[in-house]
């Protein structure tokens, strides 16, 4: 038996939710998915529980036309339901999900190029609504689309606080019976990660990390499986959702390389929409060649240079790379949090002149202790504005076509280069301030030059249009940029 | 025939001449040199000839007491003069040359700690009394106790003149006789090395490198040897006197790692004094290791980081480490000229914290095109005052029991540290920002805290002893430090 149900947008999810038995522990003794079909296209999609005898499939449709669905369970009044709707064009700002559209590159699933800008506010949902708002207010003001942020509370410095709510059953002093989900835990989470769809940021959800107190981190291989396929049914129908296995996988002394293997194939098979992959270090790198994960998450590599390494990596894992701690713009004591709005801009300019991106994150003092990395709030820092002129540039000047140009000389002693040779250069003097550049371009090429200042955030045409060897002058001051774009022919 | 001269101070150097014969070629024809005896130490000194008819003994006295001299040649008239003179204490000021003190610094022979702050005028004394006095001056008024300069005229970008005189006999338009030497020349040259163990400045003298127009480059090997010869009887007598064999000898194509190893060979042999040796590369560092190099002199390694991996170096080489080119600061284009004064302070800062030295060497554009690192002149950068200030602070403070201390780390991700477990600590922030940092140090010891101002010099005193675990405030700026001297206990 079949029904139609109510016209869906492309890219959005809707639940199909059924009623059924609420005795035992419907978590682990209640079975329930459903296939769903559209043509020669077929889903399989594992539903879940979500308390009070309410069972629920989660569904994102991907593609136009009728959709038919029916379920499957180990108890009868939740199998064999059946229906059918109708997926719509997605409305106007809706691009799908993020997909990887090349070995170094991503895009919505319409083809829509994603540059991903990303900041971090690891334990954002737990701060009660009032600061959850401001966070997303501050967001919208930001240029940030994806965020960093963890399913579970997180204990750190500045960053104490007991959540309002857990994601097991139980109790901080009692323990926690991990088969019993607290969904209000993760309706809540819903509504955040859905708050973010609608402002167009990705959530880059981190799944495990080891900065804990209530034994989040160390549930065991049995409750960690558990809690991925509760977490996969109920939240990869949500298009912005990314799987980041870990941050700071190798300070989680209680699980093995193999855990995570094993834990990553989980999810590769039960997640019908295959979100993006990858998990985040602190000293050792993942293999990032592993085929599961999607792109490479970084972290900072010492004190001096990280960004800079964007190019090999690249070359390396010939994956998308994302620079997601490059250190934090800050003042706190802390090695990773008190770099300078203007070393926080100038390493997104190296990763993104080597082809790769760079995150964002904030960790100034204050008396409340509400440090943007961790709880979210207000930004404080230089870095958002620049890196919201950096973020314009690049969604209107790149293109597939471009990338990295390696200077061809042995060694790292040149500013870098992006572009597309012949076409298009953007190049990057970092810290270093020449009063001028000669340019070296074949006759007969000509090129259109801007000035560019990526901290005071101008672009200054250069008169007329340039050819051959050229020289362009610019201020003797640090952070500047020179952008070449060819002009006919 | 033995006759008593005058008396000569330590560690100066004195001439010995004689009248000889004139006809044929008598840099080739001649050969001279004398034995000096004082006690058990015997001296062989190689003999120069002047032009002229005047034949020189150059040689400074390095313990005290009564010397004897006889001379060998093969001319009669040359042959077996002697004489005696008695050897001074040296005078206030005068600690003689500069020796390898541990495997990580240096000494002049008095026992007087020597700590390197050297600066680059490659072209200096080709550039006419006039702007060569005016070089001097600021050498005065300036931090730098070290000079890095060429004894063969340089081409090159900023740097085209043509200089007043040239080595050997010939002029550019109809080649050199490279059995011919100019002694104008040399006398000029060794009159500016005079000039600068007057003002306490040692010369780092570049006998080699490539940016050359008029053939010194490659005279080939006969004449590479007999100028080395020529050059060590000239000049090794002066204490300040280092050997640099090369400015990039990578870059010096004619010449073979077989020759450098000859030429090194060479030098170690004839030089009475054995000054220090060592070579300076552009792409490929020679190899340190080689027992001729007393100390490293390195180039920096790309745009990023060269300071950073001092401790490395001195790991490696077990041997003093001097990066005498980090980059320049300055503003013209060429990739390693254009460094804030900021940067080159930091540099400074960070080979210092880790037990190495930094050189400077600027290169601001001018009308003039009198670039410092070039031609000498004046100084127009930020970064000589702060260099100052930080050597103050290392004469002040540093001692043989100190040195970079490793933070234990996997990752080089903290800042630097230097100075002696329990006793002294010297932490450098660099371009982080740090609000405070917390200390810990076993209870008992007590230090006095100082927050140093690299930037704007200025220490300040923290009020009060500090014991056990706390706090130093930070006014959340670049560029600052933090020093912990051990009070009693």
């Amino acid at each position: 038996m079949e029904k139609m149900e109510k016209a869906i947008e492309r890219w959005c999810n809707t639940d199909f939710t059924f009623e059924g038995p609420t005795e035992g522990n419907p978590f682990l003794e209640v079975r329930l998915d459903a296939t769903f079909t559209n043509g020669s296209r077929e889903v399989h999609v594992p539903g879940f529980y979500d308390g009070d005898g309410r069972y629920v499939i989660r569904f994102m449709p991907d593609i136009l036309g009728t959709w038919h669905w029916n379920t499957h369970s180990n108890r009868q009044e939740l199998d064999s339901k059946a229906g059918s709707f109708s997926c719509l064009p997605a409305a106007d700002g809706n691009h799908g999900p993020v997909r990887i559209a090349s070995s170094r590159r991503f895009a919505y699933e319409d083809g829509t190029p994603y540059h991903p800008f990303g900041t971090t506010c690891y334990a954002w949902t737990h701060q009660g609504n009032a600061m959850e708002e401001r966070t997303l207010r501050s967001l919208v003001d930001s240029p940030f689309n994806k965020i960093r942020m963890c399913v579970f509370p997180k204990h750190y410095t500045f960053n104490t606080d007991e959540p309002e709510m857990y994601p097991f059953e139980g109790h901080p002093d009692t323990g926690w019976d991990t088969t019993c989900f607290n969904p209000s835990f993760f309706r809540h989470l819903e509504h955040r990660i859905a708050d973010l769809a609608t402002r167009g940021i990705e959530a880059d959800l981190i799944l495990f990390h080891p900065y804990d107190r209530w034994g989040f981190a160390n549930l065991g291989a049995e409750a960690d499986d558990r809690y991925l396929r509760y977490v996969v049914a109920r939240l990869a129908a949500f298009r912005n959702v990314w799987w980041s296995f870990a941050n700071e996988y190798d300070l989680m002394k209680s699980k093995t390389l193999a855990d995570w293997e094993r834990m990553a194939a989980l999810v590769a098979d039960a997640d019908p929409w295959q979100r993006l992959r990858s998990i985040h270090h602190c000293f050792h790198s993942y293999d990032h060649t592993r085929p599961w994960i999607t792109h490479c998450s970084i972290q900072r590599t010492d004190w001096y240079k990280t960004s800079e390494y964007v190019d090999e990596w690249l070359t390396r894992y010939r994956k998308p790379v994302v620079v997601d701690e490059c250190a934090y713009e800050g003042d706190i004591p802390n090695n990773w949090g008190n770099i300078t709005a203007e070393e926080m801009v100038r390493r997104f300019w190296e990763g993104t002149i080597r082809g790769g991106y760079v995150g964002h994150g904030e960790t100034y003092w204050n008396p409340e202790e509400v440090l943007w990395w961790s709880k979210g709030g207000e930004l404080h820092g230089g870095s958002p504005a620049r890196i919201a002129f950096l973020r314009n540039i690049v969604e209107a000047d790149f293109d597939e076509t471009m990338d990295y140009v390696p200077d061809g000389s042995a060694s790292d002693r040149n500013p870098p280069y992006f572009g597309r040779r012949n076409r298009y250069y953007l190049c990057y003097f970092g810290f270093n301030q020449p009063a001028w550049k000669m340019f070296e371009m074949p006759v007969g090429e000509r090129y259109e030059v801007d000035v560019i200042d990526t901290w005071n955030m101008t672009v200054e045409n250069v008169e007329g249009v340039h050819e051959g060897t050229f020289r362009v002058d610019l201020p003797a001051r640090p952070y500047m940029a020179v952008r070449l774009r060819r002009t006919q022919p």
